[in-house]
C-alpha cells in the first residue's frame, strides 16, 4: 500500500484512505459501517436523523460488529422558527402527494429536528473514533471537546474559503464536497451557485488553501476516481453513492435498482424534499415540485414536513415520492457486498497509481 | 513521454495530449495558437465570431507562425428568428448598461450571427489539421466532408448520451465538457441541470459509453488536473482558462488581473450575456441581470444584443460590463508565456503519472 497517501490512514489507524460516506435516513446500517471498517476502510454512520438515545445504541451495535475505527456524522443546526403562513403554504403544496399515499395532509410533524446539542452530547459520551459534521461550522469549543474525548474530527466544505474556516475551528481534516456529490450540499458560507464547484477544480484549490489534509468527495465510484483524487492532492476519498447499492445498505430495493439503472444525467439538485439543496435521482416528486424550488421553507422545516411522506413512500413501495439521493457517478453503481467493493476499489486504484 | 496516453497524440501527430481550448472573442490570437502548437501541444483558434473571410485570414496567419497541427473551432447554429416584443424587452433591459457606456440603447445589431454554413465552407477550403465544434451536433455530411479534406474532427458533449450522438455522427474524438469549464456550456440534448456534470463523474462514464477517445475539459489548470484526467480515462485534456493569462492571449489586461486574483468561488453560470449558459467571473453586469437569467432571448440573439456593450466595455476599460469567461479553476491561473506554461504542464504531469 506504500503508494497510497498516508496522512489520513496513519492518523486514523486504518489501512486504506477510503471512507464510506455517512448517509442519514437508513442507508448506513451498523452492518454496512462495520463491514467497511472490517475491510480496512472507514465506515460512517449517518446519525443526523437519530435521537441521542438511538445514536448511542447504533454506536454500541457498530462496536459489537467491529473493533476497527468508524465515523459518526451529524449536521450543525440552529433552532428553526418557521412562520405560520409559511407552514400553511408549504403544507398545502405537499397535500396532493400526501393524499396519494393516504396521509393526513394537515398533520404537522411533532418536531422540526432532533435536539442538535443533545446529539453532540451523545457523541461526547459515546466517543466514536471519528466524528464528521456538515451544514455549518461547529463551534471551536465543541470541536475541542470532541478531540478531548479522543475523537478525530472531520468537517465538510464546498469552497476554499469554507475550508479555511474549518481549519480555524480546529478540525483535523476537511472533506471537499464536489458539485458531483449525492445528498445534501454542505455550503455554509457565500453564494450557493458560486459554491457549486466540481471536484476537479475544488480539491487542488482547497489543498493549496489549507494545511490540514483534504478528503475528496463527489462522483467518485471506482479506482479511476480514487486515483484521480490522489493526483489532485487529496489524502483520502469519501464515497457515498458507491456504497448505497451494497448488500448491507439499508435503502429500499427499488431505490437500489434505480441507482443501478442510472446514467450520468439521472440526478439533479433540489430543495423540495428538505429545504436544502441535495442531489438525487429525478422522480415524479422532484419534477412536480420544480416550480417551487426557491419557495419551500429552509432546512429542517421542509424536511420535517416531508418526513411522513417519505416514510409512507418506502412502506408503500412508491419511490416516485421518495428522496433517492445519489451523485453524478450513479451510472457506475455496482451491487456488491461492502467488503468486496472495498477490495475492488483498492485493487483498481493500485493499478493506476505511480509506484514509489 | 511514454507514460502519456497516445490515442490523441498519435492521430493528430503532436507531442503532448494537451489542447489549448478555442475561445472566441479575441483570446486565442494566432500568436497564442502558434506558440502552443510550436511547444508540442495543440493550439486552437476560436473562430465562432469571425466572418468566413476573417477565418481564412486567421488560418493563414497561424500557418505563417507554425508548421505544427492546430485546431479551429466553430459553433453549430440554426437561423435565429426573434419576435419583436422579445427584442424590445431585451433591448430595454440592457439600456441602463449601454447608456452608462455612451451607446445608443435602441440600436439593433446588423445581424444576429455569422452565416454558420459559410463559416464551415471556409474551413472546408482552408483545411485546418483539426476542426472542433460545439452547441449542437454537426450533420454527418459536414463531418464527412471535413474528414474528406483531411481535417480531424472533435465535438463537444456534456453527457454520455450526447457523446454517443457525436460518435454516431462520425467524429474522431469527443470532448467531455465538465461543469467546471469556463465559457459556454455545450449542452445540446436533454435538461440543462441534469447535464451540468462535474468532470470527476463525466469522464469515466463517457469513456465507458463510447469507443472514440475522450478529451477532458473543465477546471484543469496544472499537472494535478491533467494526471487526474488521465486516471479517469481521458486520452487528452483541454485547458482554456489556464491559457487566458498567457502573454500571447488577447484579452484585456484587467480581465487577466481578475483571473489571476480569482478564487474557486469567483465564477457562476449566466445566460445574461449571450442567451446560453456560460461560466465567468461574477461582475456588476452578472449581478444586476441575475433576476432575468431565464428571461433573456436565446443564443445568439442576446449575444448579438450585448456585442456593442462588450466591445465598448473593452475600449473604455469597464470590465464590470464585460463577459470575463473563466472556469472554476481560475484561482490557479498563472501569468506565463504559452511555451513555458506547456513545458510546466508536461513536467508537472510527468511527475504524477505511473511509470510504464
Amino acid at each position: 500500500m506504500s503508494n497510497f497517501p498516508t496522512r489520513f490512514t496513519s492518523k486514523v489507524g486504518i489501512k486504506y484512505p477510503i471512507i464510506q460516506a455517512p448517509m442519514a435516513g437508513g442507508a448506513t446500517t451498523p452492518e454496512l459501517v462495520a463491514a467497511v471498517s472490517n475491510a480496512g476502510a472507514l465506515g460512517s454512520f449517518g446519525a443526523a436523523m437519530s435521537s441521542p438515545a438511538a445514536i448511542k445504541e447504533s454506536i454500541a451495535r457498530i462496536r459489537a460488529l467491529t473493533d476497527q475505527p468508524f465515523n459518526v456524522n451529524l449536521f450543525v443546526l440552529g433552532t428553526p422558527h418557521p412562520g405560520e403562513a409559511e407552514l400553511a403554504e408549504a403544507t398545502q403544496r405537499l397535500a396532493p402527494f400526501k393524499q396519494a399515499l393516504g396521509l393526513d395532509p394537515a398533520a404537522l410533524p411533532p418536531r422540526f429536528c432532533e435536539d442538535n446539542r443533545a446529539q453532540y452530547d451523545a457523541l461526547l459520551e459515546a466517543k466514536p473514533p471519528v466524528v464528521s459534521f456538515a451544514f455549518d461550522l461547529l463551534d471551536r469549543e465543541t470541536v475541542a471537546a470532541l478531540k478531548g474525548v479522543g475523537s478525530i474530527v472531520i468537517s465538510t466544505a464546498t469552497t476554499a474559503t469554507e475550508a479555511r474556516a474549518c481549519e480555524a475551528a480546529g478540525v483535523d481534516f476537511v472533506c471537499a464536497q464536489g458539485f458531483e456529490a449525492g445528498g445534501h450540499r454542505g455550503t455554509f458560507l457565500g453564494d450557493f451557485e458560486n459554491s457549486a464547484i466540481g471536484l476537479m477544480a475544488l480539491v487542488p484549490q482547497m489543498a493549496d488553501a489549507v494545511k490540514i489534509p483534504v478528503i475528496a468527495a463527489g462522483g467518485i465510484m471506482d479506482g479511476r476516481g480514487i486515483a484521480a483524487s490522489f493526483a489532485l492532492g487529496a489524502e483520502a476519498v469519501q464515497l457515498g453513492t458507491a456504497f448505497l447499492t451494497c448488500a448491507e445498505s439499508g435503502i429500499h430495493p427499488e431505490y437500489k435498482r434505480r441507482l443501478l439503472a442510472a446514467t450520468d444525467d439521472s440526478t439533479r439538485l433540489t430543495r423540495t424534499f428538505s429545504g436544502r439543496y441535495a442531489r438525487g435521482i429525478v422522480n415524479d416528486f422532484v419534477e412536480r415540485m420544480r416550480p417551487f424550488e426557491k419557495d419551500v421553507p429552509a432546512y429542517p422545516v421542509q424536511n420535517a414536513l416531508t418526513a411522513d411522506l417519505r416514510q409512507a413512500a418506502v412502506k408503500q413501495n412508491r419511490m416516485e415520492y421518495y428522496s433517492m439521493w445519489g451523485g453524478q457517478g450513479a451510472g457506475m453503481s455496482r451491487a456488491l457486498p461492502a467488503a468486496e467493493l472495498v477490495a475492488k476499489l483498492v485493487e483498481e486504484t493500485q493499478r493506476r497509481l505511480p509506484k514509489t
